[in-house]
């Protein structure tokens, strides 16, 4: 390729301050240094946390390119890179995976000490930038930064995808589908609970993309109930193809909905999920709905920085468990090797054939 | 037995209101009716709980009977009662066992529906008191109250054990041991993390009957680093005899103890206990001190109604798990079946037979 080794000159979405809109810049990139990777970036889904970071309610340095949610092909490659090669298509991580750390040795669990979320310094892994733009060096949201033609992340958050994958769409798999799957199969295990007790039974505050990768995974497990919990009804009809047996829609209840869930279910459900980012949500209405004696509150909505989870201490003492999850829990390089290819509105199959280790 | 079907008059320890001391009193205390057993006491331990419902800082009906932790011999039965006859030994149970609530019947957790805990009534599942004094209606703590010569309480709330049992010691495993060793191995699941992950790393906040338990579990479970926490020094010896490797006292230390077991550890623990019943230690050491990824958060030290576990959302959402569990999550009349005997200085021993399955 003509820019090998070249710094590439692109357009950018760049925030240039915190809660400024976006701006389309020509930037400056420059090539991958040791240990990483450039993409020309085919596809770039946006995520909650991608607007945390614009407007401040999770920590980011600015001028920033935001984005993390990415699919592109390998444009060049930094010394000593084995894993992937100029043309390779890949997904890009916020969560890497460099096979090295305590997190990524250990068998549960995939929060990378490399991460770069909590806090995100927006910088490569020596502490410096690749891109700059009218002289000024700018961040990369989460060490990744994908809303640009071009950018350059590193190795340990790059994973190699089938030749096959539809770039347009993939992207999707590099963050919201599996950070909703694996909350309910990794961490809650809703699979482990179904399989001696039939019947179990969850709720899923949020119906949008991750809210509905939960009730794939919900339903995938065994559920027999999953009560869909959302203010915008709309997203009813697909909740309900999905797999949701019960849509309520809080405001059009006379009761608070956990209170709902409680008596619809007889005592709270196996499983409840918030995947919308409140910390009111995760504690009244999420911890809420759970079984007194076992339910597992799940987070999966990330909520602002500094915001406190406030709840009452006897609340878990019955036996409940309130967890939470990043990613999925999915060892992200691991496992998004794409053995199938199928149009976006099989998703569902394609989680399927996931499940049943196809893959 | 003469006192067959007669209200037996006998001493018990009274709290005639939140907060003053306890006044040992003649009472009277009638025949167990249907569902119910009236037990002879022969021994009762104190537990933080007694405590918590005497100090007002958990809810409870005065004048009150403490005590929930017994052992002692049936003397008389109700009608309908089938799985114990005057004359077995038995415990006393804080945390009943019905076998036919949601809570029972599921393959986890052991909150039964029928609990007197939160809130406790302290009367009977009908609604009534067998204990008077001086005429007046006296209430059995958590539907147990021990600290008598004579109780009554609701079969479910009823262990067998076996007629070899000694009956100065075996209270503790109504409530104390249980709940110390129940909460590593079926809540936090120490030996599950260990068969795949050897040289797995616990901290167990507050060493006394509790806290012991727990490192036996930990110890049992195949934990290879247990940092034990107390600021009574004078524990530390027995501590190190059961399993403990490191111990630490905070007021001793120049950082915050948190901090010092990420250290010694490098990247926090695979698993933390915290047996004291402190908000603030539960947040800020118990937490805290655990790995990023997946550390899990156990707690056991049952708080103050009313008070609140405040954290920071983000302090979970890198894969963290904080739960509790009542009583070890034992399915209470199922599990405490005395296969053998052994003198107190051998409880390890004891647990170490409980643990490899011979019970």
């Amino acid at each position: 390729m003509d820019t090998l080794g070249k710094t590439i000159t692109c357009w950018a979405a760049i925030a240039w301050e915190r809660n400024s809109p976006l701006s389309i810049e020509e930037v400056q990139l420059e090539p991958p240094k040791a240990g990483e990777v450039r993409i020309k970036m085919t596809s770039s889904g946006i995520c909650g946390s991608d607007n945390h970071i614009l407007k401040g309610s999770l920590p980011g340095n600015f001028p920033l390119i935001p984005g993390h949610e990415g699919a592109g092909i390998v444009e060049s490659i930094g010394g000593g890179v084995s894993s992937v090669k100029p043309g390779d298509k890949v997904l890009t991580l916020v969560v890497p995976q460099c096979r090295e750390c305590n997190s990524c040795l250990a068998p549960k669990g995939n929060f990378c000490e490399k991460q770069d979320i909590l806090p995100s310094s927006g910088l490569m892994l020596d502490g410096t930038s690749r891109f700059t733009c009218k002289g000024q060096k700018i961040y990369q949201a989460f060490r990744t930064g994908t809303f640009t033609e071009y950018t350059v992340v590193p190795e340990i958050a790059v994973a190699k995808i089938d030749d096959a994958a539809p770039m347009d769409k993939v992207c999707l798999l590099s963050c919201g589908m599996p950070t909703g799957y694996g909350a309910a199969v990794h961490s809650a295990k809703v699979r482990e609970l179904s399989v001696c007790h039939p019947g179990s039974t969850c709720v899923v505050f949020e119906l949008g993309g991750i809210g509905s990768a939960i009730v794939m995974a919900c339903k995938a497990s065994g559920a027999s109930r999953i009560i869909g919990v959302d203010i915008n009804e709309g997203k009813f009809p697909r909740a309900r193809a999905l797999g949701v047996t019960d849509c309520l829609n809080p405001r059009k209840l006379k009761e608070p909905v956990q209170q709902v869930v409680v008596e619809m279910t007889g005592f709270g459900v196996d499983f409840a999920f918030e995947a919308i980012g409140l910390v009111e949500t995760m504690v009244y209405c999420c911890l809420e709905s759970c079984h007194l004696s076992y339910g597992v509150c799940q987070i999966i909505g990330l909520a602002p920085s500094n915001s406190q989870l406030s709840l009452e201490a006897l609340m878990v003492v019955s036996g409940r468990t309130l967890k939470s999850v990043c990613l999925g829990g999915y060892k992200t390089r691991d496992y998004p090797l794409i053995t199938h290819q199928l149009p976006f509105d099989q998703l569902h199959k394609a989680f399927k054939l996931y499940h049943a280790g196809k893959r």
